[in-house]
């Protein structure tokens, strides 16, 4: 049975689709707005961990929509949240997709999508929402990423990802300015796979 | 690496136990008060699965306080906690056991580790607490279960399983009496596993 993996091109979700390798057919899925190359970011990635992958699509007005979140609230997390919903509903519609898979871990907090909203998707769209790693704490999940992957690991606004904030930092950097990135968004370290432990 | 797998014999726990034995070398193991031969009925459910087994004994002051809580509260859900997150303990506590695991869903809600509690438990300890299923709903362990388990279910009162409430529902009946238990215990479906599915 496939799995479709939503892909950023980092180690979590890189991990959740070696997780469900072995139970499943993996198919990683990367979610954009055609606003950066994001697609070909990702697809480099999952080449190297040799999963096949297809990138989707999303609606403009959800970028349209998660911008005029961000702008209003001043800091990332219900933007983020807000395409994150999306992004798994978007892929659950697909007649083809029965399960919908993420990287989220135990510790994460954004994206995160509450309890009713995960039954409402399952529900509506007849598919099973899997967060392999949602049972792995932080330390768990680097010792698996230190046995699996290889990894180039650095600041947010150095290492470009295929994830909802590269697109909405670009967004702002493109309508409002530089400044209101540094503004909106804290700075973390951000992960990219660049190879596979066999 | 080994990773020790809180086992009941139930569906759950053997699900989490195949989930990691992909990248770990599984350890199961059924903690109890030698109320019941529990080890035994653990060790035949092991032995279908082909997974190693020990019995571990918890300290008989672990069931005395849970029989006191679940006698004050009327219902099972903190005796049952109590259990567990000492049972996490005791076997975290081992110099040899780095990853506890256990079979918790993303739908559990007894027994359950707050995450102050884990955090607690993976620091004092050094050990990696992992729940393989907590990013799993109900159906999609379920899809699981029928791919690679041989499972018999009752209700709770019918299928002898290697977990705490069993231990705890006989002192209640030695102590106090059978009415007592189905005053405290809902009736519930239980799991015991019978085989592997290759």
């Amino acid at each position: 049975m496939k799995a479709s993996v939503l892909f950023s091109g980092g180690k979590d979700s890189s991990l959740s689709a070696i997780l469900l390798d072995k139970f499943f057919d993996i198919e990683l899925v990367t979610c954009g707005f055609s606003v950066l190359p994001i697609g070909d970011i990702a697809q480099k990635a999952a080449a190297k961990l040799g999963f096949s992958h297809v990138v989707l699509k999303l609606d403009n007005e959800i970028l349209e929509k998660a911008f005029s979140i961000v702008v209003k609230d001043g800091y990332p997390k219900n933007a983020i949240n807000y395409i994150h919903h999306k992004a798994v509903e978007t892929l659950a519609l697909n007649d083809d997709v029965t399960i919908v898979a993420d990287g989220i871990r135990r510790d994460d907090r954004v994206p995160l999508l509450t309890d009713p909203q995960i039954r409402s998707i399952e529900d509506r769209y007849g598919v099973h929402y899997i967060c392999p790693l949602r049972g792995y704490g932080r330390a768990a999940v680097n010792m698996l990423v230190r046995q699996y992957l290889v990894i180039e690991e650095g600041q947010s606004d150095e290492i470009l990802k295929a994830d909802y904030e590269t697109e909405l930092r670009e967004v702002i950097r493109q309508r409002i300015g530089q400044d209101k990135i540094a503004e909106i968004f804290p700075s973390h370290i951000q992960s990219r796979v660049t190879g596979l432990i066999k």
